[in-house]
C-alpha cells in the first residue's frame, strides 16, 4: 500500500506551548530524516498558518547537531502554534479540500501534529477525511500538554517539566515565606494553571520532602471549593504556624459551579475554543483572607513561566518528548493513521515506560482528570499515590546551553515580525524547487 | 587593643531575603572558625530575635562540608530575617544597654550583620554606641540586597542571582509570547521589584541577544512615567510586531510623584519602615492598554521568585556572597568596626573585583540609583553601559543539589512553627555551658 519512494513530511505545533514541545519537533525531524524522507516541512502556526500558505523547510533551521540540541532546550512552539479548530467535515468540505490540495502540492506522505486535546481533534478529522476521499496521507498525533489531561496515555510530554518547575518554585516560595516574621502570620496563595484538571496544582506537593513541609493546602479543580471551610482551615493553621502556603488551581469552583475568580471583580473573556480565561483566583482568596482574618497575604501567579521555564526542565520529560516525536514519525512511516502515540508505564521506581499508538477517536476531546482517590478525603491535598505517579516524570536535569550567563535558544529569523495578512484567503503557491538557503542570523 | 584569647562571634540576617544571603552566612561561619573563634552564634530573625533571647549555635547547624554547600544553595534567610529598625540612641538608651548586655553575656567579640540599607543603619548605631560606652565589640556589615542600591559598593550580593533569574525568565516569557497569534497583537507587561532603584528592572535587558530581541520597552523608577506616551509607543509598535513585552518597575511614578499602581483600585499598605507596599502596576497598565488599544494583554509579576530562585542563581554572585561574608569576618577580627565590606570593580570582561571596607556612616540610609546616562534619552530602555555593568554579575551557574528531582535545601528544625511570644519582653538567659547537641532532622 505504501509508496515505494518516500516523499515529504509536514509537522505542526498546536495549542498552548510547553518547555518540551520543541524536543518532539526535533524527534520528528530526526526520525523523518533517518527514515529517508526528502523534506520535512514545518507549518507556521499550525493548520491555520498552513491554510495561509505559511510553512518552512526544517532543514534550513536544523542545520547542525548543535541546532538540534538548542531546539530541544528552546521553550514555546518554535514553529508557532495556533488554537484553530477545524469545523466538522460536513460543515465545510471545501476547507478540507483546500488542506489536502496544499498537502498534495507539497507531496506530503505523513502529517504529524504535536498538541493536546484540540489538536487530536484535528488529527481525527483529517484522517477521517483521508479515508473518505481515499487519500493515502497518514495523520498521526504526538501528545503535548502541560495540563496532562489527555486520555489513554500515562502522561503527556510537557507535564514533567512544568511539574518540576512548580515543585521547585513552590519550595522556594515556601522557604522565602519563612524569612520575615509578621504580626498575625501570613498566607501566601499560589495560583497554578489547570482549568479542569489538577495535575499541575497537585505537583506543588513535590515541594514536600525531608527539608520542607510542602504547601499547607492544595486545592484541585476536580472537587468543589468551599470558601468558608477554607477560611476556617487557614484560621486554625495560623495558630500553629507563622507562614501558610496554599496552592490553588486557577479553575477551582464553588459547589454550584461558579469559578472562584468570578466571585471577585476580575476581568474575564472567552478564547476561540469557548474556554473561559481566568484571572485572579489567588488574588480574590487573598482579599477574603485579609478581610476575614486580617493577616498579611500575598497572591502569586506562576503564570506563563510554568509552561515556558526551559531553564528548569526535566530530563525525563525532554527525552520522552523527543522519543514520542520519533515514535509518531515511525508510526506514520509504517502506515498508521488516525492514531496518537501514548505512554504505557511499566514501573514507578526505577521508572520505566514504553510507547504505543492508540486510536485518536478515543482520545480527542476527552479530558483525563485526577482520580478522586488520589485526592485526600477532605479535598485539601493529594495522596502519596499522586506523588508516586508524578515523581519519576521530574527526574534529571537538562542543563541549558548558557551563553554569557543566559540560556541560548534556537533563533528563528523574522519570527516576531508582524505578518502582513491579506484581506482574502491566500492562493496557495506550490513551492519552487530551489536550493536550500543558508539561514542568516541577525 | 584586641583580646589575646578570641571568644565568640554573632551573625544576623536582616531585610528582604535573597538567593545569596546564606552563602554570606556560610562565609562568615567558615572564616570565624578558621580564625580561631570558639562559637559562632546566629541571631534568629536578626536583632529583633536577639532581643527576645533567640539565637542558635551555628556549629549545630553546619556540621559537615555538605551542610555548608547546601546552605550556600538555600534561598531565603536561613536564620530568619527582620525589618526591625533601631531607635536613635538618645531615644532609647536602655534598648542599647539590653543588646550589649546580651552580647556580653554571650561573650561576643564580633557582630556581623548581613543586610541592606536599613541593616547598615543598625551597624552604624551599634558601633556608635560601642564607641560611646567603650565596648570593644566590633560591628561590621556584610552587604546584601537584590535591589543593588547600597552606596559605595560596585554592586551587592544577591543582585547578580536576581538579575540572572530576571534575564532568563523575561527571555522565556518573550519566547512564549511568540507562540500564539492574536487578532490585534498582544502586550505582556512584566512587573519587577524595585521601589526607587531600577537595577532589577534594567536587568530584563539581559534577555536581549543574538537569539532574542529582548523586552521592547523598559521603564525604571528613576524617571517619571508618562501613561499617554506609553500607550502611543505601544500602538506604534503593534503595527510592526505581534507580541510586545514591556518590563516595568513596581515603583514607576507619574511626573507628579504618584505611583502608577495607585492610579488603579489596588490594595496598598505601609510596612514597618514606612515603605509603601505596591501591587498591580503591570495589572493597571494592562487594563489601560486593553481599554485604549483593545488588544490582548497579560500582566506578570515576577514576585517572590526573583529573590528566592536559587535554582537559577549566578555562580559569581554565590561565590562573591561567600567572599564578603569572609571579608566582613576578617575585618572584624582585625579590629574594624562601623564598617561595611564593599566591592571595587577592576575590570568588566574578563571580570575582576576586589573587596575593601568602608565607613558605614557613609552607606547607611543612602540609596544608589541607576545613573541617568545608563538610561536611554527617551527613558524607555537601558544603555549598553548598563548591560556591560550587569553582565559579569550573572556569569556561571551553581547547580542545585538535586534530590528526587527537586533542589535540596539545608533544613532548620522547627523553623516554621509559631513562636509562643510572651506578653512582656523576655528576660535574657545566659547560655549554659552545654555540649553541642547533634541536630535531629525530621
Amino acid at each position: 500500500m505504501l509508496r515505494k519512494e518516500k516523499r515529504n513530511v509536514i509537522v505542526g505545533q498546536s495549542g498552548g506551548p510547553t518547555a518540551a514541545i520543541n524536543s518532539s519537533l526535533a524527534g520528528v525531524y530526526r526520525t523523518a530524516m533517518d527514515r529517508g524522507y526528502k523534506k520535512v516541512y514545518g507549518m507556521i502556526h499550525g493548520v491555520q498558518g498552513l491554510l495561509e500558505g505559511r510553512y518552512v523547510d526544517l532543514s534550513e533551521h536544523i542545520q547542525t547537531g548543535l541546532d538540534a540540541e538548542l531546539l530541544k532546550r528552546t521553550p514555546s512552539a518554535y514553529l508557532g502554534s495556533c488554537r484553530y479548530k477545524l469545523p466538522n467535515i460536513h460543515e465545510n468540505e471545501d476547507l478540507y479540500k483546500t488542506i489536502f490540495r496544499i498537502l498534495d502540492d507539497l507531496e506530503i506522505d505523513c502529517f504529524i501534529y504535536i498538541g493536546g486535546n484540540d489538536s487530536m481533534d484535528t488529527i481525527k478529522k483529517l484522517s477521517d477525511f483521508a479515508i473518505i476521499t481515499g487519500s493515502d496521507i497518514r495523520f498521526v498525533g504526538c501528545p503535548k500538554t502541560i495540563d496532562n489531561d489527555l486520555a489513554l496515555t500515562d502522561h503527556t510530554p510537557g507535564y514533567g517539566s512544568a511539574a518540576k518547575y512548580i515543585g521547585t518554585s513552590v519550595k522556594e516560595i515556601i522557604r522565602d515565606g519563612w524569612s520575615l516574621e509578621t504580626k498575625n502570620g501570613q498566607v501566601i496563595i499560589i495560583e497554578i494553571m489547570g482549568r479542569n484538571a489538577g495535575w499541575l496544582t497537585g505537583a506543588s506537593a513535590l515541594a514536600k520532602g525531608e527539608d520542607c513541609d510542602g504547601p499547607d493546602l492544595i486545592y484541585l479543580p476536580e472537587l468543589p471549593f468551599d470558601v468558608d471551610g477554607f477560611i476556617d482551615k487557614i484560621g486554625n493553621m495560623l495558630k500553629k504556624k507563622e507562614s501558610i502556603v496554599v496552592a490553588v488551581s486557577e479553575g477551582i469552583r464553588t459547589a454550584d459551579g461558579k469559578y472562584i475568580s468570578e466571585l471577585g471583580n476580575t476581568i474575564e473573556y472567552v478564547d476561540a475554543f469557548g474556554h473561559k480565561q481566568l484571572t485572579g483566583t489567588a488574588r480574590y482568596l487573598c482579599d477574603v483572607v485579609s478581610a476575614k482574618i486580617g493577616c498579611k497575604t500575598r497572591a502569586i501567579e506562576l503564570s506563563t513561566l510554568q509552561r515556558a521555564a526551559s531553564h528548569c526542565s526535566s530530563r525525563v520529560d525532554i527525552l520522552e518528548a523527543y522519543e514520542v516525536g520519533g515514535a509518531a514519525m515511525k508510526a506514520a512511516d509504517e502506515g498508521d493513521t488516525g492514531k496518537m502515540v501514548v505512554f504505557i508505564r511499566l514501573s514507578d521506581d526505577p521508572y520505566q515506560a514504553t510507547t504505543e499508538v492508540k486510536d485518536v477517536h478515543k482520545i480527542a476531546n476527552d479530558e483525563r482528570l485526577v482520580p478522586r482517590e488520589w485526592i485526600t478525603k477532605d479535598g485539601t491535598y493529594v495522596t502519596q499515590e499522586f506523588i508516586t505517579y508524578v515523581r519519576p516524570l521530574i527526574q534529571g536535569d537538562v542543563a541549558p546551553i548558557m551563553v554569557d550567563g543566559i540560556p541560548r535558544h534556537l533563533y528563528r529569523p523574522g519570527f516576531q515580525e508582524k505578518l502582513q495578512k491579506p484581506d482574502k484567503p491566500v492562493k496557495f503557491e506550490k513551492p519552487a524547487k530551489t536550493e536550500t538557503k543558508k539561514r542568516t542570523r541577525k
